[in-house]
C-alpha cells in the first residue's frame, strides 16, 4: 500500500513509499484512510527537527490527524464496518506512570509515551492502518471530511477543560470573554469552543484578508488585526495560539483579575527577550491570575471534541479545511499557501 | 487609647498617637489587642508607597496581623469575653461583585474592597479594636502569642489550597515534593503546610547562619543556601516567596511536568530583565505546567490557618516570632535586624 514516510532527522526525506500492509499487532480494527490533516508538527518532522521511527526501522510513516472508515473490526470492539473513526495519537508507556495508568497520557510525567506518526510508532498517513478499540474514536458520518479536525479539536477541548477546572478553583469565577491570539486551525477551533461555552470571543490575528475574519465573525466573534483595536480590554480567558514571544507577553498583560492564560503553541527556546519579570509576578499575584501550558489530549478529550464538532455549523467547519489535496499530488500539501488554514490530504480522491 | 498611625503617602510619618476609642460601627465585638505582627506591606505603607485612610480622615491606624482578647461580645455573636481572636483583613465592597458576594473577597475582580490597616479602613494597631463576628476568627488560647501568625498563615493556606485545586485538574497528580524559595515568615509557613501535606520539603534561602536552616530541618526539610546544591532536581510544587526576578525565573525552571509554580511575593514592576519567553512557553506547554499568583485570603483560609497552626509544634512556631517589642518601644519593630523572621509588637507587655 502507499504511505507517506520520512527518515527521522533528515530534512526533505519525505516520499510516497510502497510499504507492507499494517501489522496485525497494531490493533484489531482495520481502517481505510479517508483523510490526513497536516499541522506544524508534521512540518517540523519534515525539516528533520523532530520525530523518531519505530524501534528497528529506519523510516516513519507520517501523520497523526486521521480520519478513516472501518474495513474490519471484531464484534466485541464496539466498532463495525463502515464506521468513521479517528485514531488517538499518544500511547501510554508499557510500564505506565500514574498519569498513563489512569488514562491521562496527555499529562505524562516521565516522557516514555509513544505517538503515532511522531514518536516511535507509525502514523496514519497510509492507505490503511490498524488500531486498538481503546485508541479509536467514532466520528459522525454526517460530518464528512471535517471529522479530520477531531485531533486538533481534542487539543483545544483539553485546553478549555483545564481552563475551566483551573478557573473554578474559585467557585464564583464566571468567565464572560476570551481573547484568542492567532487564527490558525487551533485558534479558530479555540474560538469555536469558546463560543459554544457562551463566551464573547475576540480573535487577534494579523491577516485582514482571506477567510479568517469572516470565520471569526460567523461565530459571533470580533476579529482584530492589531492589538491597538483591543483598547484597554481585559479578558477572563486568553488562549495563546501563536507561540510568538511578543504575542505571549501581550497575552499575559491582557488577563483580567482571576483570569486564566492558556498557552497552546509550541515555541522555540533560546532567545533572549526583554521582559519585566517583576511586573509579571506582581500582576499575577495581585490579580490571582494563572498562566498555564497544555499539550496533547486523552480519550475523553477526543470524545468531547467529536461532540463539539458535531454541534458546530458544518459549513463553517468545512471552510476550516482550506485545501484538499489528493494523495496522488501529496507533495502540494506540504507547500504552504497564503490562505491556508487546515490542509488535508484526501486518500479517497 | 494608643494607636500606631501613619499619614498615607508620606514617608516616615508613623507615630504613636492618642486616638478615640473604636467606633461602635466597626463591629459588635470589642477586642483588646494582644499583639500585632509586622510585614512587608507595613514597611511599604511606612515608606509612603501604599495605604489609604478611611474616607474623611487624614491618618490611618496601621496593622493587619492581629491577635486580641474579646472584651465584650453579644451572646448571638458566637464569641465570649476572654476568647482569643484574629481579625480578617479584607472586607467586601458595599455593592459586591460575584466574588465578594460569595465570600471570596480574596478573589476580588473590581478592586473595590477595603482592608484593615491598609486600604480605607483602620487597622488593628491600637489598644482596642472592634470587629463584626463575620470577620473575626477564633484562635486557640494554647497557641499563645503564636496565633498572631494566623493572618500570614491564611495567605499560605490559600496558596496551598489553590495549588491542590489547580494540580488536581489532573486527577492522577500526586505531588511528592515542594521547593520553597525564601525563608521569611511566608516561606517558612509554606514549608510547614507543605510538610503537613506530607510533601518532601526543600527550602532555598541565602541565609546560612541564624535560625532559618534549623527551622527548616526541624520540619524534616532540606535547607539550601545555593541553587547549585539542588542539582537537577525538579519539583511538583514550587512556592516562590522572594519576589526577586532571578529567583522567580529559576523557580519556573525547577517545575516538574504537570507541576505548579505558586507566586506569593509582591514584587516591584518596571525593570527590564533578560528572559527567554519562547523557552518559558515551550516548557509550560510540553510539560502541562502552571504558574499562578495568589494574594489575600478569605474566611475559610483563616479558619484552616488556625487549624494548621494548632497542629504545628508550638516551640517551632514560637521561634518564627524572632523578636517581640513592647508597645512602649514600638519604633524598634520597624527597624530590621539581621536574624528577623516575624517581628511582633506586644501590646500587653
Amino acid at each position: 500500500m502507499r504511505a507517506i514516510t520520512i527518515l527521522p532527522g533528515a530534512a526533505n526525506s519525505v516520499r510516497l513509499d510502497n510499504v507492507e500492509e499494517p501489522a496485525e499487532g497494531d490493533g484489531r480494527i482495520l481502517v481505510r484512510t479517508r483523510a490526513l490533516g497536516i499541522c506544524g508538527t508534521d512540518h517540523e518532522i519534515l525539516s528533520g527537527l523532530y520525530g523518531s521511527a519505530p524501534q528497528g526501522e529506519a523510516r516513519l510513516i507520517l501523520g497523526h490527524e486521521s480520519l478513516g472508515t472501518v474495513e474490519d473490526a471484531p464484534p466485541e470492539s464496539g466498532f463495525r464496518r463502515g464506521d468513521h473513526v479517528v485514531g488517538i495519537v499518544r500511547r501510554p508507556d508499557p510500564v505506565p506512570c500514574p498519569a498513563c495508568a489512569s488514562g491521562e497520557w496527555d499529562m505524562c510525567r516521565n516522557g516514555l509515551y509513544t505517538e503515532r506518526g511522531i514518536k516511535d510508532r507509525h502514523g496514519f498517513g497510509a492507505e490503511r492502518f490498524r488500531i486498538e478499540p481503546a485508541f479509536a474514536v467514532k466520528a459522525e458520518v454526517a460530518l464528512g471530511l471535517a471529522a479530520v479536525l477531531t485531533e486538533p479539536a481534542s487539543v483545544v477541548v483539553k485546553a478549555w477543560e483545564h481552563v475551566f477546572r483551573i478557573g473554578r478553583r474559585s467557585p464564583s469565577w464566571t468567565p464572560a470573554n476570551v481573547l484568542v491570539t492567532g487564527a490558525g486551525p487551533i485558534g479558530l477551533l479555540a474560538a469555536l469552543v469558546g463560543a459554544q461555552h457562551g463566551l464573547i470571543v475576540h480573535v487577534l490575528d494579523r491577516h485582514k484578508d482571506g477567510p479568517k475574519p469572516t470565520l471569526v465573525r460567523d461565530l459571533g466573534g470580533v476579529h482584530h488585526t492589531n492589538a491597538s483595536s483591543l483598547g484597554d480590554m481585559q479578558f477572563d480567558v486568553v488562549m495563546e495560539c501563536t507561540a510568538a514571544s511578543a504575542v505571549i507577553a501581550d497575552a499575559i498583560r491582557r488577563c483580567a483579575p482571576s483570569g486564566v492564560v492558556c498557552l497552546v503553541g509550541v515555541s522555540a527556546a533560546g532567545r533572549k527577550d526583554e521582559f519585566d519579570i517583576g511586573g509579571f509576578n506582581r500582576k499575577l499575584v495581585l490579580g490571582n491570575e494563572v498562566v498555564f501550558g497544555t499539550v496533547n489530549a486523552n480519550r475523553r478529550h477526543y470524545e468531547n471534541a467529536a461532540r463539539a464538532l458535531a454541534k458546530a455549523n458544518s459549513g463553517w467547519l468545512g471552510k476550516l479545511i482550506s485545501r484538499q489535496v489528493p494523495l496522488s499530488r501529496w507533495q502540494e500539501a506540504f507547500v504552504a499557501q497564503p490562505d491556508d488554514i487546515k490542509v488535508v490530504i484526501n486518500f479517497t480522491a
